[in-house]
């Protein structure tokens, strides 16, 4: 960092401001709990704040700061509240930012191995330490024909397994030829809409895409998987690929792994498995369970940022070979692929995803898995179980409030009595409130609450005060 | 950030250890010089330091700090550092570093516009500004049909283009039904390999993509890209797509977007046009004239993570119709759509792009912004430009050495006389010198060194090294 002159933040310059925003972190995450969960803005309030023109002329970083409060700060929904129970959790931790900042510093693109060895070589060990942590069988490590990569998220992974699916029943012909309309994937009606999007992007056609039936849990009826993919081959289509979903975004439910597993090695279908948020309970061996049948499964994915204190974005994808992948997804012409990569000696992991450039993600995931050790880890995500199913206690007690399904783990659907639109009325309330911030699904046709425990700082407190104010609002609509 | 008891970092730890790690992150661009640029360990040796397994139980931070130095950072290659001329560069600054901390201490997640507006409406904001800061048609402009948002990469920017073009050539039927390999794409030969990997990506397969001829300044010739398209539709193929480069990877050649775009607008084609790296330069008035033909456009992205001084990932992805592109890429069912995303009211950016979550990055871009000014990023564009063309001055004026081709930028591409194993050894010898890092290329079959100049610190001083360490390592190997 060079002088002013130079228009550039000098090096002093920079440590002021550094620690000036350090410390601004600390402060927010001080006062986090007395401020509305969701953002109150009106549509067009923060851009009508601010000048149309970008600045001619440079701006003191004072200025910047005070605008970070003033202005944007109001358009914040905190997801990082301990008071935030939304959508799945999108946790953090003082680590991985810490992680992050790391890695902005550095400022490294890890495409290729030779553009920086550390980002490509502690990836592969921390993902081969989380197969462990989950329990995974050993060929998803890189020490086997697999291995596991870094994507951006759940969707990147759904579609890079479908990519590589896609090539190994066309025999490579889509890859050169283009989809021809007969290659046929499988999920549960369940299932993240990610993996529509995936197959419409990957040229198969929404309307090859069969939604399968699920089970009063929600999950995944596997003889109607059986049926349908029996169904397709005598329609003359080429069935190619199934995701199963290891907690769903509505429900959590956890669609039965042995039984698809057995069906997809019997129909040679590719398995993918989506636990994007539940993966992470699989560090407690509790809670091991949800990955059995994993030894039938070709690619899996979940995301540290959604449940494991990590920031966003940061999905661990694994494929037990990864020949297919890196066939399906090279982007140089083959003179430029070596033996080096797919022996393992050398991986260049440009070629395990949609972009070419790579920030160092894996830091933040190192400093989140040293810094809390897996006893942390573990002590959190037991934790998190434990309240959820605390406040589905309370939720059953209740006269006015019924559980939708039985939580499998941290995510409680539940409603109150009165119906649809009274629970409407009740989650609007809640969240206009300020002080805690659910989202609602449709189960089985009827409108649900979604509460869930995820959030890095979420205690028994937070738990407690927010089934009070649930109840204390319904018996104010009530009145 | 709650006490000890719970392993979580306390607010204190926090404060602590985030001034020492912006310490040490001054203290790297302080001594980045003096690193060797290009990382010198062998494929596992960094592996090989770390332990095979995860820590059972928590570390400390200090613990950590000392193995980022100790560890990673011999594993590193210095893409900050000033005498890094390889690839593109991925340039990073001091308010985009601080930028980043601040993104990830808020840890917001903006898939919708309400789960953080500030999120939403700062991007559409900051995209809105950059339009008119590279003096891009209005209707690429949020108050427009057209807008912005950030992607990930121009990987990321070219396959959602695709796609849209893919949907509207087909009538919406490849979304449905699947592609039937019949849709044709096209791009110069010398365009980047992220177009072919999204052509199979998107299920065209690599056979439809056709790669047209380039003339002398290896640009892409129309009347060729006519010709083709023309052959195509009398074969009964449709042609949808055709990307344009400004600044293509191996020799920064523009492609002529007045005649494509005539071409495409006759021919009702999708005119994307990528400019990675080299869409920057438009900053500056001198160098606007490499987006002459832009009114055509119907997609066009650049990086600032490249030559824009933020931080990686970030690029900026544009349509002049984002109806087109919400229609392809939403994956959400009819019913949850909603009009005011589509009237530019809302926007909620999941649709304009593969993943569905997203980070707070419009920070760092209006961090840069307001930091340097127009003026200040206009100081630094210009000078690289500068630096670059006073070095092909002096390779033009050498004996030993001779220009690829004529400059249009920051890139030259040079090589020795002597011909390609001398210019392949010579790369080699340079780049383990450590003062220097270089990549290579071939254009019109021969071997070449590309040299360019787009790292934020980089100095006439640096250049001038360089073309010292070149001329003497050159000389080393003749003797």
């Amino acid at each position: 960092m060079s002088d002013e002159k130079s228009f550039h933040m000098t090096p002093e310059q920079f440590r002021q401001y550094g620690r000036a925003v350090v410390d601004w972190i600390a402060d927010y995450y001080g006062k986090i709990e007395s401020l509305p969960v969701l953002s109150r803005v009106k549509p067009g309030e923060i851009r009508a704040m601010l000048p149309a023109e970008p600045p001619a002329r440079g701006e003191t970083f004072e200025h910047i700061m005070k605008d970070m409060e003033k202005l944007i700060l109001p358009g914040v929904t905190h997801w990082q509240s301990p008071n935030f129970f939304a959508f799945f959790p999108c946790n953090a931790s003082a680590p991985s930012i810490l992680g992050e900042l790391f890695s902005a510093g550095l400022g490294v693109q890890g495409m290729l191995w030779t553009t920086s060895p550390a980002c490509t070589e502690l990836e592969t060990l921390v993902l081969d330490w989380l197969a462990d942590m989950l329990g995974l069988p050993d060929r998803f490590k890189s020490g086997s024909k697999g291995g596991g990569v870094i994507q951006d998220t759940a969707s990147g992974a759904s579609l890079c397994a479908l990519i590589a699916a896609r090539e190994l029943a066309s025999g490579g012909r889509s890859n050169e030829e283009g989809c021809d309309g007969r290659l046929v994937a499988y999920a549960s009606k369940e299932a993240h809409s990610s993996i529509e999007k995936a197959v419409k992007i990957a040229g198969l056609g929404r309307d090859n895409l069969r939604l399968i039936d699920v089970d009063e849990r929600l999950a995944l009826r596997p003889e109607a998987l059986k049926v349908q993919i029996v169904r397709d081959r005598a329609a003359g289509l080429i069935p190619c690929f199934v995701c199963a979903t290891v907690g769903t975004t509505s429900s959590n439910a956890i669609d039965p792994l042995p039984e698809i597993g057995r069906i997809c090695r019997q129909e040679n279908l590719w398995l993918h498995v989506d636990a994007a948020m539940s993966g992470t309970a699989a560090i407690c061996p509790e809670y091991r369970h949800i990955h059995e049948g994993m030894e039938h499964a070709d690619s899996y994915c979940f995301n540290p940022h959604k449940w494991m204190f990590t920031n966003f974005d940061c999905d661990c994808f694994y494929v037990s070979d990864r020949a297919a992948l890196i066939q399906s997804l090279s982007i140089l012409p083959e003179y430029l692929r070596n033996k080096a990569t797919e022996s393992g000696a050398v991986i260049d992991y440009r070629d395990w995803h949609i972009p070419l450039g790579r920030r160092f993600r894996s830091l933040k995931l190192w400093f989140v898995i040293r810094h809390y050790g897996v006893e942390g880890l573990r002590y959190h995500i037991k934790r998190h179980v434990e309240l959820a199913q605390e406040f589905a206690g309370w939720v059953e007690q209740s006269e006015e409030f019924e559980l939708a399904v039985p939580p499998p783990l941290n995510l409680v659907c539940f409603r109150h009595v009165a119906g649809d639109s009274f629970n409407e009325r009740l989650l609007e309330r809640l969240n206009q409130s300020g002080k805690l911030y659910l989202t609602h699904t449709l189960l089985k046709g009827a409108y649900t609450l979604r509460f869930c425990v995820g959030q890095t700082h979420t205690d028994e407190r937070h738990v407690r005060e927010a089934w009070k104010q649930i109840q204390s609002v319904a018996a104010e609509i009530e009145r």
